[in-house]
């Protein structure tokens, strides 16, 4: 499949060929690898990580927080993992949060979904500032074949405060997903799910029915398995009969399961494949 | 003052000490610039802008999103202004508008207010993760003498869609308001001002005298000024008796305010000059 074809197909067709709905996620916790804490341990360690979960997941998505924290160099790993990331057949959801006003979430958009070496197949976006903070980005994954994942209902605590409010007697996160639909409407490809994707948190599983239905066609990342505390029963609800409709992401419970700092790649790998088996268990 | 002392004592001194309320806008168009379209330029370009507009503006407030969009070599571009303008002795607001979960948002507040090169006094926030995702950096900027500004309405037309829903009969961005005024409680300094600030466009004067009330001891940031089409009147409402209270970006109408490529530093200085007058004017 070329890289101009719709996101969402690419996506789970992938899903298919490995069998899997599950996304490593790099975040580089500089306490935690095992060397020193630089940007050349970020790019060793990740490296690494990448090339033994690459059988058993879809996706990587780096989180870029903890590559800005490093500074230049650490948008310089960024862009190295993206490639090894695609050297090895996976797609790339930046996990960048972006979302500015219009001509400014262009710029975002260019910098993540165009070419240049920042380049993801897909990355998350912040709705709060609206339609015209999102569409350079629905723009830029039209021409690119790219996508992203609008945040809904985020899976940290203090996610109620303000996405939880109540706007027409439903919460702001419905009346969001509501909008992401209608963001992803051109953008269907032939899988029947959209290139305009949303992020529900997996530690919510009592939304998981009613939000289904109201993010109908689009495809969902879920984060918060693992260190956050969800589990595969949590995400039963988000499948379709053909095991679509959601990949999931773990990042700390993935990278960082290991004990022995010498003899990490043997624990990670295991800890995919057995991430992987309890998800297709319950799609 | 030190570079610990509470950042609305930093800035309101500034204000005082400058008799102006004006943040540059470093926002690098690549199609504006008086040079190839390169990062080389970029740092030509708004090193030249930065010592130019110097004495008339208080900070300079670099947009991330154009930075990024140059990849590795825009964010060393990104560091070596946010240096300069350090050099010329004006503060640094770097709009990022980010926000995350909890540790995710701590790797932001350390890439942006804690040590390092892309350390600015101040970031923008998004605040739709709520308070574990803002507090990270609420934390940086009490320990670093740093601020924060908080997106509560923004300056585009779609600020609406997500922004002005009712909840509570209120509209959600002042619910986001009295959220923003909880967050600064512990850090307000001898000004009266606190150093968790808000974002207000410029573009909505109508909500300037509910929302000045609602934000008791917030200072704005007011963005909408000149290219998106606000007025130095439309500001009147947001300054008190000392001038005190907000301060106003402009980006393009004062970077690409000029004809001639050739000799633009003129211009610039010029409008300037004459944007710290008109908002003197209502102040």
């Amino acid at each position: 499949m070329t890289a101009t074809s719709n996101f969402a197909d690419r996506l789970f067709a992938a899903v298919d060929a490995k069998q899997s709905v599950v996304v490593a996620g790099l975040d580089p916790h500089l306490d935690r690898l095992p060397g020193p804490p630089t940007a050349e341990t970020v790019v060793d360690f990740f490296g690494r990580l990448i090339a033994c979960v690459a059988p058993h997941v879809v996706a990587v998505k780096p989180q870029a927080a903890f590559f800005e924290a490093l500074g230049v160099a650490g948008w310089r790993a960024y862009a190295e993992l993206v490639s090894r990331a695609r050297a090895e057949g996976l797609l790339v959801i930046g996990d960048v949060k972006r979302g500015d006003i219009g001509s400014t979430s262009a710029a975002y958009a260019r910098a993540h979904l165009g070419p240049g070496p920042l380049r993801s197949d897909a990355v998350t976006v912040n709705p709060y500032l609206g339609s015209d903070g999102v569409r350079p980005f629905v723009d830029s994954a039209r021409e690119a074949g790219g996508g992203l994942f609008v945040l809904v209902k985020t899976s940290n605590p203090s996610s109620s405060e303000i996405q939880d409010r109540l706007v027409d007697q439903a919460p702001l996160y419905e009346q969001v997903g509501r909008l992401v639909v209608g963001w992803g409407r051109e953008l269907v490809g032939a899988c029947g799910y959209s290139a305009v994707g949303a992020v529900v948190g997996a530690t919510h599983p009592d939304v998981a029915a009613r939000m289904r239905a109201v993010l109908a066609g689009v495809p969902v990342l879920l984060p918060g398995y693992g260190a956050q505390g969800a589990t595969a029963e949590d995400l039963r609800g988000w499948f379709d009969a053909r095991g679509h409709g959601g990949v999931v992401p773990a990042s700390r419970s993935l990278a960082f399961c290991w004990e022995d700092p010498d003899d990490w790649e043997g624990a990670v790998e295991a800890a995919a494949v057995e991430m992987k088996r309890a998800l297709n268990a319950v799609r």
